[in-house]
């Protein structure tokens, strides 16, 4: 099974400037190996670390490949991804997926990740008030990932289904329309919007010396006025890929839980309708078995 | 004296709205005091801090009066400023300045504690490189502020002449139209272009997971593809005022020189061409007692 991620959306609309096959949330079995050292892995269930560096320079050294300046990335840069039947991968890319976790879960070990990513980066304590901007697949997980930090979660959106998504999973909404809410702008702003304007639309709702995380890949240009960012001294993080390990444990534990944000699960000749979907739904899946 | 700044030109494109006396930057003579309380300032040379508080709500509780949602800014924001033979400020607002520093370099205490407060945001350790992208009055001021902390500063700008201003005070230099040196991308970029397009060149000089500084208010709004921040996780801090009491010190001691920055002192009647003048040149300083 592989998901469909904003950033497959937009790939289509030339992000990356990428040509090939797509998809970079996936599990499947490990049917063949090229190494015999590898054998271990045949049979088992596995999702898979998307970036692959060149293995010589300081960030590969450093097991940071994500910023290796040849690295591949699965599905988004220099190498095929999972919208297949097969897929290959470095086996130190891969990563078991333990009973607790379902095929449909499993696909989103990499976007759970890149939500975990975020408390890698910024410190946020018990008192943080904190907004999620944009009730789309990534902002639903990283707003499930940062209560962890905190209980003020907001996820502010403008679809009544996911904002009542977000309720049946206890976190606080609000109209991502409206201003600033009464209780103040937040501490932290999370702009999973997926949308060009998204970090203009956060530097409204940032305190001063607040923090903006940017976890959405939009392809082209926005209009911004960066003066807001000055004069509230605002820092903007931009994130990334994150830790696998510790995403399939907030799975397993049901920390993070991923099934009500299933719309669709679709067969691969479907696709033309499934990526439709995917512009306004949650997440859509596509069961790669599955036969026309 | 007062000092001609690249946010006065901006309010003069728009920017924050203002109607009133501009100017920000100044030494002056205490004439009069409306406490008595405060007489002990009369007669004594000063410079000020040019954010004035509610003092009522939290952020002035906490002495940052910088970022009081209610407060007034001298020559910027709801209070006349010092293009004028008077002005009117809170005695808590004021620094005295030593007899070390004459009134043409006391004329920086404000931009110099706007630099300090770099190094009051950001870690920058001895094997930092960093970028000053920007060879006007604030890139020049920010350069030397940074090179307290590392030997490895590099002033890249446009025009021959503050490009050897920046070399005879010891900085590296380079030319920001260039693509990025051999040597690599910088841990940190500051951005004191004063243009709107400044934070998409920083982004292309600075380095995975580095820092960019972002010192410039500037009106209006600039195309910006944001992705960049995301996929190289960069950090972008926006940063205003600084520390007045560790500006002085620095003046006053020299760590900072600010003499090779004065192009002109003009008369306030000057007014015209000293603005002009102020878009191409490093430094313009009104001496408010020169008479036409």
């Amino acid at each position: 099974m592989a998901g469909v991620c904003g950033t497959d959306l937009q790939l289509l609309e030339g992000y990356a400037d990428f040509r090939g096959i797509p998809g970079h949330e996936f599990v499947g079995v490990v049917e063949e190996t090229s190494s015999p050292g590898d054998d271990a892995w045949v049979g088992k269930r596995v999702t898979g670390e998307i970036n692959i560096g060149c293995g010589r320079c300081e960030w590969c050294a450093a097991g940071v490949k994500e910023h290796c300046a040849s690295r591949a990335v699965v599905g988004i840069r220099g190498r095929d991804g999972a919208f297949a039947q097969f897929l290959s991968l470095p086996a130190g890319n891969l990563h078991e997926v333990p009973d607790a976790i379902d095929d449909q879960t499993a696909v989103f070990v990499e976007p759970t990740a890149a939500a975990c990513r975020i408390l890698e980066q910024i410190p946020v304590d018990r008192r943080a008030r904190v907004a999620v901007l944009g009730d789309g697949r990534m902002g639903l997980l990283a707003a499930q990932v940062l209560r962890i930090a905190t209980p003020d979660v907001t996820v502010l959106g403008r679809h009544e289904h996911k904002l009542g998504i977000a309720q049946a999973l206890g976190l606080g909404t609000g109209r991502s329309e409206s201003t600033v809410p009464d209780s103040g702008r937040f501490d932290v702003v999370v702009d999973a919007t997926g949308r060009p304007e998204g970090l203009r639309r956060a530097l409204e709702f940032v305190r001063p010396r607040g923090i903006i995380v940017m976890k959405s890949t939009v392809h082209g240009d926005a209009a911004l006025a960066s003066w807001p960012i000055v004069v509230d001294e605002v820092t903007v993080v931009g994130s990334r890929c994150g830790p696998f390990r510790r995403a399939i444990e907030l799975l397993a534990s049901g920390a993070v839980v991923v099934k009500p944000l299933v719309s669709r699960v679709a067969a691969l000749h479907e696709f033309e309708s499934a990526f439709a979907d995917a512009r306004r739904a949650t997440k859509v899946i596509f069961d790669l078995e599955r036969k026309p």
